[in-house]
């Protein structure tokens, strides 16, 4: 049977699910605060950045531990504090998420500010007790510190509101969704060369690839913000115009859009291939099939 | 010459402020990004936390190094964004902050949210780049988000929150702060005892000593808000009672709260000399001090 990205899914996802919840339960002393931590990591969604590192792991011949299901359940946990702040009034002031109220509609502001500070501080605290040798485990903190702080998601999550209402050029657009969205689809992979202790070789082609991906994901969500379907996308068409914000299809049109969403893919997928030059043996099904959803 | 507290601040704040400026300049990509996080960092404050590390460090007999300026300096960048966060209109709603005006009212709430994600993340970062051993600084990260995240700080917020406009008891008073500003304090004590690698009894009293401090810092700034000098707590007098929250002065009285303060401190006191039973050569002087000036 060839490996799927579904098959992969129904046996991985519970459990990076499993992890999250049962540890922010654990450590959440306070009834509310634990139900809007929760409530938002529940929202669901595509998983696909804990999917992404563990389908990263499972192509490097790691069998998938528990060790795994904690970093991959600590970076939904960023991405997923990310997105309660980023709804806030004070920010892109969304009233709908994933199809649902987000969380300050049902919480309130200031227990949507705490509960997204929880999730940053616990996904670290959930990190430091995977059962990983000390400096890989160390080495696994910094990068996501990185990716996720103000020289990545923050720096990136700043530059977009600093750009609202205003004609920003494409090499701007691309250097702050590289950090906005790039930068965890980044860690995802980077974390899990890491965690697989992957050659240099490997580790770069993974990068390139990781890159691309983070770029097509980009584009793609930019399309579908302008035809999507809101019962799939979970949020309101047009939300970008709304907000007056530059996009790939502001910029580009949509035609051309599309044709650099393809080139972007193109390019992932040749980044696999050279992975496979020199290890002709490696599977790369699984993220063939994940790049290739972006289409 | 005595060692003082005055002298041993001047020989090492500067060196865990210019870590933190520094770190946080680096990093952070974008400049209104870089402002808004230094400017609260350098709205300065007593700096009790990261000095209380370092003065237990020096009673420790450890020379003090660049990975501890870095322990302490995340320690307090914890604090700061916790500040930020609590200072927000959707929290305490608080104008002024050290005498200045808060991070949101100079920068807007949503640059105020943004600065203080940065502050938390880039704490982790920080000590990440440390050079301490990587197993002590791994458990020094774990310690870290344990008591900064829910079942710490946060829990305590979120729990401060909730008993605003309730009558609640002194046991739930003191579960609260015990979290709210008893977890970062116990942090930098114990924090310090790992890099020093104390024995256990030596760590007992250690905590100990924590604990009361932290009891003793909230029961002197709850008496400070009633009886306070604006000019010297930087902030208006009476915002507890304006927020209608319970404090130790509501719930015991003002002369009951002084004295319980003192009973606070002397634990304290016999903590240190518990720890000079068995090692009779150990200074206790800055620690001695440092909870002196809670009266």
């Amino acid at each position: 049977m060839p490996k799927t990205f579904a098959n992969f899914s129904v046996n991985h996802l519970p459990k990076v699910e499993e992890m999250m919840l049962g540890f922010v339960r654990k450590y959440a002393e306070e009834a509310t605060l634990a139900q809007a931590m929760t409530y938002s990591l529940e929202a669901g969604g595509k998983r696909i950045r804990p999917m992404l590192l563990l389908a990263t792991l499972d192509m490097l011949k790691q069998p998938i531990e528990d060790a795994h299901y904690q970093v991959a359940g600590a970076l939904e946990m960023i991405h997923t504090y990310s997105l309660i702040h980023d709804d806030l009034p004070a920010m892109d002031n969304d009233d709908l998420r994933r199809g649902k109220p987000t969380n300050h509609k049902v919480y309130g502001e200031g227990m949507a500010i705490l509960a997204g500070d929880g999730l940053l501080t616990e996904a670290f605290h959930l990190v430091t007790q995977a059962n990983i040798e000390p400096d890989v485990k160390v080495a696994i903190m910094q990068e996501l510190a990185l990716h996720a702080g103000s020289a990545g998601m923050i720096g990136g999550q700043v530059g977009d509101i600093e750009a609202e209402n205003q004609e920003i050029t494409l090499d701007h657009l691309a250097s702050i969704h590289r950090r906005k969205t790039g930068a965890l689809i980044m860690f995802a992979v980077n974390s899990a060369a890491l965690l697989a202790q992957a050659d240099e070789a490997t580790r770069r082609h993974l990068s390139h690839y990781a890159e691309q991906f983070g770029i097509a994901f980009q584009i793609k969500d930019d399309i579908l913000d302008v035809i999507g379907d809101e019962a799939v996308i979970g949020k309101k068409v047009g939300s970008d115009e709304a907000l007056n914000k530059s996009t790939y299809t502001s910029i580009l049109g949509m035609e051309a859009a599309k044709e650099k969403l393809n080139e972007h893919i193109h390019d992932a997928l040749a980044s696999l291939e050279a992975i496979k030059v020199n290890q002709p043996e490696v599977d790369t099904a699984l993220l063939v099939e994940l790049i290739n959803k972006l289409r």
